[in-house]
């Protein structure tokens, strides 16, 4: 299905407004720390965590002021990950103090997130200043969705933000998305956030549905480095300003919803993959004719999760041999001999190999394939019906730089 | 407890004899790329082989001629894996054919081994060149063993052999080892390769529970990119000279040689790990206090493996929270409330991580830690009794370029 994109990120929905501004977490005063999203109305809310048992303060506090399935605004700093620090989770609850008395929310209503280095202690000064500048600076326009993705914003290059329209019950619908993260992730660290705004009517408990649905197949198949984070997080609000008749339960209207949802975190995944720490290529992998749903998503994320195949990537060496190694170690018992690999980008593609043996293909057509920004590599297991995609990126020279002296 | 450590590597226990020739599979004319080894007389052996379902031709040649538990030679080539390659099996057969007329024993009793890019066509002719050429250098001499190192290494940068003496019996038994290794470990690839003697009585039997029993606290508890080689192999022969009543029991004699084999296999370990792809640093970890010996493997695996934590190694940066994600992240269900975390090394230790929580520490301190070659990150649970090791090496540049231009 064809979506249409449009601009305007978490602000694109109705009733949302967002800012980003400097409050004093980070040293470098050009750089946004603090980031605020608000809806006009009490939200649906549904949320996804890190499975690390390690975990940030924050993401205690959300599964708290989640559990009524409402919230109204989100709070998330760079620059400290508030985890692994002392009164962690007290400190995030003063933070939704002070939201709630910035916006006349209930400060159960707010949603803390953030990210930065883990263990370091973090003071509340910043944000008693940070919140209410934020307050004031909310705007419900493209520039605030804009300030708000580049406040969360740490290793990351450039800004990730989407927003996609779709129908629900004859009425236009927008889900805007913004998203950080570009190491540590698998869906994992230097820490993923997202955040998603949707204008639709979705009651709490279908909404944590569609995420728990829509993150198996996008987010859970994004890899940089396969190191899982212990603050990554997604949050998602709706506000029912659409008009549309609430979804609450499955049919047409939740398939449509799981549909657009799907859409844009695709679209994330691959943003936040092909801006992973140090990449110079997005690598997407495609697995077809696997013998089930698990198996398709496991191969294809061995091949984007493997160092020696990232460093090929990197090299634009079409070293398919590792391709198959990947494959090989892949959990699960299934046969690899009908495998055949296609390398693919705008450039062209090769067909490398056939029923796990080589197939005759040119080493030049293969590197100028490679030498393209996005990779798609086609793997066919030839056993099934079942698909699924993966998204990662090379391992190059600027990810250890950036790794090997992030804190200094 | 400690060994005598002595010289002479495969070719210290009594009976065998190895070499390493040019034999034309390298371009290079400098680089030895074949090595035999053969025995005085018919040897129990055993090995272990890759879980990888993408499996070298040769590892299946061994399954078959292990199958009556005894061998008398091995045959080991670096520069093509013999790997999804054309008529692998009958290549691999015909080189033990070659090995059987040149040594005037069994090509059943011949174990072939083959290191290199996976997925090239193979072809007989340097084989017929270079075994009977093997087979005319042989010696059992160090300097027999010392050829046969540096015959299978490909982008490791030091031959890797030791050998052990115990006593067993009243009789000093020897144990020697040599292997390769430095990418693709996991215990994976680039492969690794270890070749292990002795003259020690054992029965078949006996010595593959002393491989299946000493493997998994050693072999896979080493990683240096978490890609598992689709021919990593570990043979043993054991030739019986040394005169000792023959293990063919558990009982002292063969605790006493699963000890033995355990201390030559760490040593292994820790310089296939040091001699990683590109590595500056070998990291040891050791886990105590962990619930179960499986936790405790998994958790010292998880830290060593981490690609984060081993670029910050690289950047001699005390990132302790790195840590603490990679435990966190490790399968299973235990609580991380009471890890502490010390980085140790011939400069001194400091104590960076209590109960899960920063410990004041000077960074110039662990700045001085982190500048020696061997580091030990020291990891208690606080939980239980169980304890492991594993064992890796940072993520540097040169991993990077060494795998960007592999096969270039």
């Amino acid at each position: 299905m064809e979506y249409n994109f449009i601009a305007g990120g978490i602000c694109a929905p109705k009733g949302f407004a967002a800012a980003g501004v400097h409050c004093g977490i980070r040293k470098n005063h050009s750089k946004l720390d603090l980031a605020l999203i608000k809806a006009d109305v009490r939200c649906a809310a549904a949320g996804v965590f890190t499975t690390n048992k390690v975990c940030g303060a924050p993401i205690k506090v959300d599964r708290a002021h989640l559990t009524d399935g409402y919230a109204q605004a989100i709070l998330v700093n760079s620059g400290n990950a508030n985890t692994c620090a002392a009164n962690g989770v007290a400190l995030a609850e003063e933070c939704c103090q002070l939201v709630g008395q910035a916006l006349g929310v209930s400060p159960e209503d707010v949603l803390p997130a953030s990210t930065g280095v883990i263990g370091q202690p973090m003071v509340i000064d910043p944000f008693a200043a940070g919140i209410p500048a934020a307050a004031e600076k909310l705007a419900a326009t493209p520039a605030g969705s804009w300030d708000a993705a580049t406040a969360i914003m740490t290793t990351d290059t450039h800004q990730k933000e989407y927003a996609v329209q779709f129908q629900l019950g004859g009425k236009t619908c927008t889900l805007g998305a913004i998203g950080k993260g570009s190491g540590m992730i698998a869906p994992n660290m230097a820490t993923m956030l997202a955040f998603y705004t949707t204008d639709a009517a979705v009651s709490p408990a279908m909404l944590q549905k569609a995420l728990r649905q829509v993150v198996p197949g996008t987010y859970n198949q994004m890899s940089v480095d396969l190191d899982t984070s212990t603050n990554d997080t997604l949050l998602i609000l709706a506000s029912g300003l659409a008009g549309n008749p609430v979804i609450e339960a499955e049919g047409p209207d939740y398939d449509a919803f799981v549909a657009a949802l799907t859409a844009i975190a695709e679209k994330m995944c691959a943003a936040h993959a092909g801006d992973g720490e140090g990449a110079t290529h997005l690598i997407t992998c495609e697995v077809t004719g696997a013998p089930d749903l698990k198996t398709a998503r496991a191969v294809s994320r061995s091949v984007v999760c493997s160092n020696l195949f990232k460093a090929a990537v990197f090299g634009r060496d079409a070293n398919w041999g590792r391709i198959l190694c990947a494959i090989g170690y892949t959990p699960g018992d299934f046969s690899i001999d009908k495998v055949c690999v296609w390398l693919s980008s705008a450039a062209g593609e090769v067909y490398v190999c056939e029923n796990a043996a080589y197939h005759p293909y040119s080493e030049e057509e293969a590197a100028k394939v490679l030498a393209e920004h996005d990779i798609l590599v086609k793997v066919d297991m030839g056993l099934g019906e079942a698909s699924a995609k993966a998204w990662g990126c090379d391992l190059t020279y600027d990810y250890v730089k950036i790794n090997g002296d992030y804190r200094t």
